[in-house]
């Protein structure tokens, strides 16, 4: 593209490298920006900085927070006797919007996948170990991870791992998504549904 | 969302200010510069900064510049008897990946839209009457404007302005898109293109 102006050529190069964003959306958001105040240019550029400088990662759980313990581990309402182990924040995020979830965190930071390169030495393993040495409250882990390959692979990983321990491991249920239409579902998701039915009481 | 950090949530409000992003994208941008080195974070900030405080418009054209006048309107090898009038500096762009029009142009910043209260006055037409006036040298003035009902209102507004001057005015072709199916087209445009049938020579 030739670009009329250096500085908004370097902006859009800046703006791409958004995950998501190409060039063509980045010139747009680059215009919009240019077609309004100054003042919210410089507001969102300031809560980019104050985000990535001052956040910091929860000691316990290591989910983002802005004190050393996130507001989740340090809330006294929260069931300490489970433990919800998930690949990132947004994890976190969307169970925590389903309001059906009051135990507590840990988050790996990743999901193990060969292909690019993550091992087990690369996520938050090694703490999750010592909270269930430190913490004997905890009665129950689940665990949250997609059900992709890498997610699999990381429970099975995890399961191993936890079994000297000797609490309750569970992972959440596989099934046909409610208001899911069985015609469109797919083969293994249909079978393992069926494999794992649930009994009417 | 119950965001686990108040600098994250305030980042969050700023990003999805931007068109077209939402608070799940807005959310996934954040942690996408957390992950990554700060620097990525400065960089970025640096540069919406600088190009919103920086960069201003071409006091002929109106398209975006780094100095009084653009590129463009600079440029000796321009063919300075052609006007094409778009609506903004994207258009521009989009010309210009062409490579197929070596004239000057003019950015009204919008089109006539009653429904979004802009008028005439609100787009640069009073600077483009005055090129015409000042500037003997054009000899055709081309209106690329969408074929939209604003943009079919913006070119007739537009041609009964321009033709005191006594000079070319044309619009840019419609028809079937190149590698457009006849079949998939709407009626309108197939219409169109029968009606401004092209001979072969």
């Amino acid at each position: 593209m030739n670009f009329p102006s250096k500085l908004i050529e370097e902006a859009v190069i800046e703006i791409s490298k958004l995950p998501g964003i190409g060039k063509k959306s980045a010139l747009r958001l680059a215009l919009h920006l240019l077609k309004r105040d100054e003042t919210q240019t410089q507001l969102l550029a300031d809560a980019l900085i104050t985000m990535r400088t001052k956040t910091t990662f929860c000691r316990k759980c290591h989910n983002i927070s802005d004190a050393e313990l996130c507001l989740i581990c340090t809330s006294p309402r929260r069931d300490a006797s489970v433990l919800c182990i998930v690949e990132d924040t947004r994890d976190v995020l969307a169970i925590e919007n389903t309001a059906q979830y009051r135990g507590l965190y840990h988050i790996l930071g990743g999901i193990i996948s060969p292909l690019m390169g993550i091992g087990p030495n690369d996520l938050n393993i090694e703490s999750l170990i010592n909270r269930m040495e430190q913490e004997p409250e905890i009665q129950e882990v689940i665990l949250a991870l997609s059900p992709t390959m890498e997610g699999d692979t990381t429970a099975f990983y995890l399961q191993k791992k936890l079994k000297p321990f000797n609490k309750k491991i569970s992972t959440i249920a596989r099934g046909i998504p409610i208001g899911g239409d069985l015609e469109y579902a797919d083969e293994v998701t249909l079978g393992r549904s069926i494999l794992s039915r649930i009994a009417y009481e």
